[in-house]
């Protein structure tokens, strides 16, 4: 680690705001409105400044700035992420590329598009459409996470089990490292293979490596509109059963979920969804392939083939919508469950072997029965990817303690049964500690040998993913 | 670098060659058949001796005692690269894995397998069969590549227009480090995100950071047997646009590629495929969706549009290997034509944007005649990879000038048009000199960085990828 110097508000001013296109701020009540992620229950600390940078070179300016006095830097794009990883350090300066959001260029032939980090996903999609292509990458946060955020962490969402991540759409991307040097990794075409992967390994390094200001992303042709269908089944394990035996089809659903009894509960208590709460499970199923309709039905006989007490049709776009967007109010009945039940939620993202999800929703139920912690669990379940919501009464000592142990003893769980701590999510400082749990030592090893080859100085977000390696 | 130790032939047998279950060979003859890979005009070296690694265990031991003594080691699989990735280096312990064949698992559920590095991608493609599973990826030298070569180099092939590359394929693999370190990079699971992408950057590093030992691959299900068409054009131009309408649909054919007029009377020279000598280009397209009639129908209708002459279409699987195996024909049919004239063929590997392949077409026929060297053209036309092919006198030093200036020429007009030296076939010790061309000055740095982290004595395959850096 650098020495840091001791820089006052005077010195940021003359030798950094000045030098600036955006805007250097050093007032406490603006700083602590950007100290910290949409994430709970993670620490944070006092930054020393925020910059909003408007232009790649504000953040060069800034990392040759920091660099020079070994403060620490925060990358941060919307805030948006649920791990930690974009929160205030002691001392730091708050590097926000969110004003950077434009639309640098759309190359229909090629199907890719260039923008700047800022860009907010759902932002990006609608502009896309008037050309005909689609980014498929939708986070639960499309609404409000930027794209840059999306490439730091590799940001997934429901379409990954047709679409795949983040990662798979990066073609090339620019980044300031951490001595301020601006260079491009990656490449613009479909294939490629000149050097070592570096688009790859600063995709989800969330903001460790360097500052990504500007993306080249691969776009797919904008689909039909989907088709849903909704089945409901007397058990979590005649649902995962589904999930296995229609996924050995060959088929490529665009959105395979789960919901368990208690969520469906949670959600019928927020909105008017009438879901039948008799119910073990439901698996909401979509299709946005030419084949919509039948890929409907071939998904019903399958679930009835596995025991499913009823499967419900959507046969137009805006039918369809309400049978997911029973799925897509999860988050917000659990927060409103939470909020009625002492404030607390941890919500974890355990990924793991499909074939182990009916255990693991098994086990689950053993951990919440054991700690006396509420949990509920809804997955992408085409993927494996398990998001327990965890709840407790924020007031009540022994009520945290309990769900702390039921969060820790989940992603346990997810390891002993060979999957990872983090599917999508990330690591940030909320799981830092369980990476260095999942990572044999060796490649413990090579993460610190890495970062310390790509920021000798270790100014870049301290404290979070790599912390206890 | 390290210091390199003197080690006669004893001390090989007692500190390294006992150790072994595999074997250890100091004959010069042997040495002499594994000192290269099946690149041409490729620099290689005299080993001082061969490891035939039967275990993970002899791959660590030998490691363990190369960096004792600073000696490099050029790792192996089936020798099958064609840019001298595997070629020894003077004084270098050949490492082959070879031997290392074995499919150690396969998951039908989770739709895995997991392999030791030295199985041949056809002898794994016919295994998985059985299971009615299959692994895409697909190089020309696909009945004689190993995997772990294929993960290495990051193999791409003729499926990658709608499969990917190796890549994509890649869930966790087994390295041993430099100094013998065994670890386990990557996640088996759908999803992941706990750490930075160190499986993604060990795929496609030729032997520069380590030694795979074993890998964890994404499986799909076996499809139906695919359908094809060959349409015939006046032109490449016309061709290339065709490629481009179709694409545009938003079809994802398994195959679409493309012959120009030179390789296509080369093809029909070697075998009797029958093809229409007049015509200026051809594209074959493949589609083995559950759709494959259709899609071959849709592709005739938009090339018909685009100005074909003809459409032929094979509406069983037998006649579509057919059609493909013109395609398939044209290496064989390449090299019959340089043995015919003169023995010298430079194969290129550039990709660019699909929109500029016309363009690079015309610019490769101008380089032809300035240079006065034969350059024939095929394509992996969905993905825009070129494989332009340039043919010279072996005994004349005048026409092995031309023809690479021919293929530098070739390399920069990649560059020019935002295209990268290499698609598929990596850059080896072939174009390690225009690697540090295509990369910017922060690129390259990083690039070195990472490399001291990981092989800080730098015995990897020395003098490849990352020798001009």
């Amino acid at each position: 680690m650098s020495t840091v110097d001791t820089v006052d508000v005077a010195d940021l001013d003359a030798e950094l705001g000045s030098l600036l296109t955006g805007s250097l701020t050093t007032d406490p009540d603006i700083l602590a409105t950007f100290s910290r992620d949409e994430s709970l229950y993670s620490p944070d600390g006092t930054p020393l400044a925020l910059v909003r940078a408007h232009s790649v070179d504000d953040v060069v300016t800034t990392m040759r700035f920091a660099h020079a006095h070994g403060i620490p830097v925060v990358p941060q794009g919307a805030r948006s992420g649920i791990s930690g990883g974009a929160n205030a350090v002691d001392g730091c300066i708050l590097l926000s590329v969110k004003s950077m959001d434009r639309i640098l260029a759309v190359d229909e032939e090629n199907k890719t598009v260039t923008v700047e980090p800022g860009i907010i996903n759902l932002d990006l999609k609608k502009a896309l459409r008037s050309y005909g292509l689609a980014y498929p990458p939708d986070p639960g946060s499309v609404a409000m996470c930027s794209i840059g955020g999306n490439i730091a962490t590799n940001a997934g969402g429901m379409c990954c089990v047709k679409y795949g991540v983040t990662r798979e759409y990066v073609r090339e991307i620019t980044v300031v490292l951490a001595d301020g040097t601006l260079t491009r990794l990656g490449h613009r075409t479909v294939k490629g293979v000149a050097g070592l992967d570096l688009a790859g390994l600063f995709t989800g390094s969330e903001g460790t490596l360097g500052v990504i200001v500007e993306a080249t992303l691969k776009l797919v042709p904008l689909g039909p509109d989907p088709l849903s269908a909704l089945a409901t089944f007397p058990s979590v394990k005649a649902a995962v059963q589904t999930v296995a035996a229609y996924m050995a089809t060959g088929a490529t659903p665009s959105l395979l979920e789960m919901m368990d009894a208690k969520t469906i509960g949670m959600v019928n208590a927020l909105g008017d969804f009438g879901l039948d709460e008799s119910v073990g499970a439901v698996l909401i199923m979509q299709s946005d392939s030419t084949t919509a309709a039948a890929d409907t039905e071939a998904f019903a006989a399958v679930a009835t083939d596995n025991g499913a007490h009823d499967v419900a049709f959507a046969d137009n776009a805006q039918d369809s919508e309400m049978l997911v967007a029973a799925r897509r109010s999860a988050q917000p009945a659990w927060e409103h469950y939470a909020q009625a039940h002492g404030g607390g939620q941890l919500l974890d993202d355990v990924c793991i072997p499909r074939s182990a999800m009916a255990e693991f929703c098994d086990r689950v139920d053993a951990i919440s029965d054991s700690t006396g912690a509420m949990v509920a669990v809804i997955a992408h379940a085409g993927d494996g990817n398990m998001h327990p919501s965890v709840f407790f009464d924020t007031a009540d000592g022994a009520s945290v303690a309990r769900a702390q142990d039921a969060f820790d003893q989940i992603m346990a769980l997810g390891l002993e049964l060979g999957g990872t701590i983090t599917g999508e999510h990330g690591v940030g400082n909320l799981k830092s500690e369980w990476l260095a749990r999942e990572l044999d030592e060796g490649n413990r090893r090579l993460h610190r040998s890495l970062k310390d080859a790509v920021d000798p100085t270790g100014i870049l977000n301290p404290g979070k993913m790599l912390e206890h390696l």
